[in-house]
């Protein structure tokens, strides 16, 4: 019999994110019922909505302390009990952090079929690069000689939002937590500009000011917060926001939205829209070509933070959520 | 020569508009330039949005003290130096709080062309109707079945709102500011309930969460502020928001927006987006059309409040602010 390892929410954070909030255990991977599979687990999503989760009904239910850890992820099935999938087959769930998964054959999805590595399931042609695109085009629109700002311009997202922008003639400005996370943002990433939010030395306002003076046409938001705030100031008329995630928010208590909601949106005709990214599952084939396509041509790079050990998925989410990654986090669990 | 009797806006509120804001005085007409047409005027607009103007640039310059207080309104040409217009022509501009205003033609439109009253031309057929018809049907859109939330719904604008989502099927929820009122818009104007924001028995979140079990699908927001912070908690999946005005916001002091900005906009899918009637001219024709077809049919009906005198105009407006009006507030100057 086999023997899953699996790390438990223990109990739900009360303010920041802790690894106090996490514990393990192992226990017996259960004989399958009719209609269920068990998948192996292989590399496990970190994403910033995992903390929110924690914070009450989303999208999902949320969790509840004694959980196994929630977590998108890929794995290979190695016993089927269901006709649709079979022993050898890579396929992507909610698998959580746990070396096996069993899992009703319905709630699971096949990985994408490329050529790459398996990675890229979850990072240019998953969640990752499936919601930035599909925020981009067509949630926010974006049009060549636009001006876009992107939040959390390092993470898994923003990365990929910036490039997609430049490719599509959009004059780019990302936004990140530290001077060398910027400098990696315009260097690797080939944005216009990058803002240091943190620095000391210059208001966020000010520094938007600068590498904005004629205003942001389309902001794609994955922090909310004070970001958004600036941001809304600095919207032009007509202006969209896509409305990604909130991470300035969801390892705190709750904080009231910016000033000027809904005042500027009247004033200056904006459009904040909120979404996920199975909202637009009906487009995921133009997603995945034009992302595949721009990656081979070499105009997107990609950048993944693979982190080795089911027991790191803890220190891992909690740095993702510091904002220590670049790129794609992941966990790589076998 | 002709005396000109204005009502000027001496100085910027601070916090709530007051009387003493406002002065008035007589000059003489001036002489026109080329190019310029004197209107005598007959009805100003009382709205919201006056107030907006003190606060700031919007989509039009900001007021400043000593203006003469701007509104829109609906006057006769007198005399005219522009070939487009001559003496009789009924026409509509931001004429002001005054007797007579000597305009440039092309600042001018011409009154719509109908068999009604010339107030229709602010109400229904005017900033009113259109307002409502473009933010409910090209803005937020509405569907038979669908529940509509409307704030200051004993308003201009709220007011013909619900009454437009009533014909198209939808079940009505009002909100408005005395239990005298909330009776009026259910049995005047037919909203399925009217809700009493300010009532010390019981909080509106309890309130709406009775009167829409169900959720809402579409928030018409004239008032920003609390009753936004409760819709968007009520919001039902893929929700739409029109962002018509933030009237609670006006006459005070800035506050910060709603909880659950952006974080409910993520999770539920919301999409809020502000408006004003002129984006929409391109799509006048469908309106007008429409809104007149209602009004005759006897399915919409139509409530003016007018004030007779150039004189009571200030305190029309403190008034309007205060929420004493049901339906389109206007002045009669002539």
């Amino acid at each position: 019999m086999l023997t899953n390892k699996r790390i438990l929410l223990s109990q739900l954070p009360t303010d920041k994110l802790s690894l106090d909030c996490f514990d393990s255990d192992q226990v017996p991977v259960p004989d399958l019922e009719v209609g269920q599979v068990c998948i192996k687990t292989l590399l496990l999503s970190q994403d910033a909505a995992n903390r929110a989760w924690m914070q009450g009904a989303t999208y999902r239910s949320a969790l509840v302390g004694g959980d196994v850890m929630a977590s998108y992820g890929i794995g290979e099935v190695i016993e089927s009990k269901d006709a649709a999938w079979k022993p050898g087959d890579l396929v992507m769930a909610d698998i959580g952090w746990q070396e096996y998964a069993v899992i009703d054959g319905g709630q699971v999805t096949a990985a994408p079929n490329h050529k790459g590595p398996i990675s890229h399931g979850l990072s240019l042609l998953g969640v990752a690069g499936l919601t930035a695109y599909h925020g981009l085009i067509n949630v926010a629109g974006i049009h060549a000689g636009e001006t876009l700002l992107v939040s959390a311009a390092a993470g898994s997202v923003g990365s990929i939002v910036g490039q997609i922008g430049r490719i599509k003639g959009a004059r780019i400005i990302g936004v990140a937590g530290d001077d060398a996370k910027c400098r990696w943002v315009e260097r690797e990433l080939g944005f216009d500009v990058c803002i240091n939010y943190k620095s000391e030395d210059r208001q966020l306002r000010d520094q938007l000011q600068a590498a904005a003076p004629n205003g942001i046409d389309v902001y794609f938001d994955n922090t909310g917060g004070d970001i958004l705030q600036t941001a809304l100031f600095a919207m032009n008329l007509k202006g969209r926001i896509a409305c990604c995630g909130a991470v300035s928010m969801y390892d705190t208590k709750p904080k009231p939205g910016p000033f000027g909601v809904p005042g500027l949106l009247v004033t200056k005709r904006l459009r904040m829209e909120g979404f996920i990214v199975s909202d637009y599952a009906h487009l995921d084939a133009d997603a995945l070509h034009d992302l595949s396509m721009w990656e081979h041509q070499g105009g997107l790079m990609l950048f993944e933070d693979i982190i080795e050990g089911l027991e790191n998925a803890p220190a891992g989410l909690i740095g993702l959520l510091a904002g220590e990654n670049r790129g794609k986090r992941m966990i790589r669990v076998a």
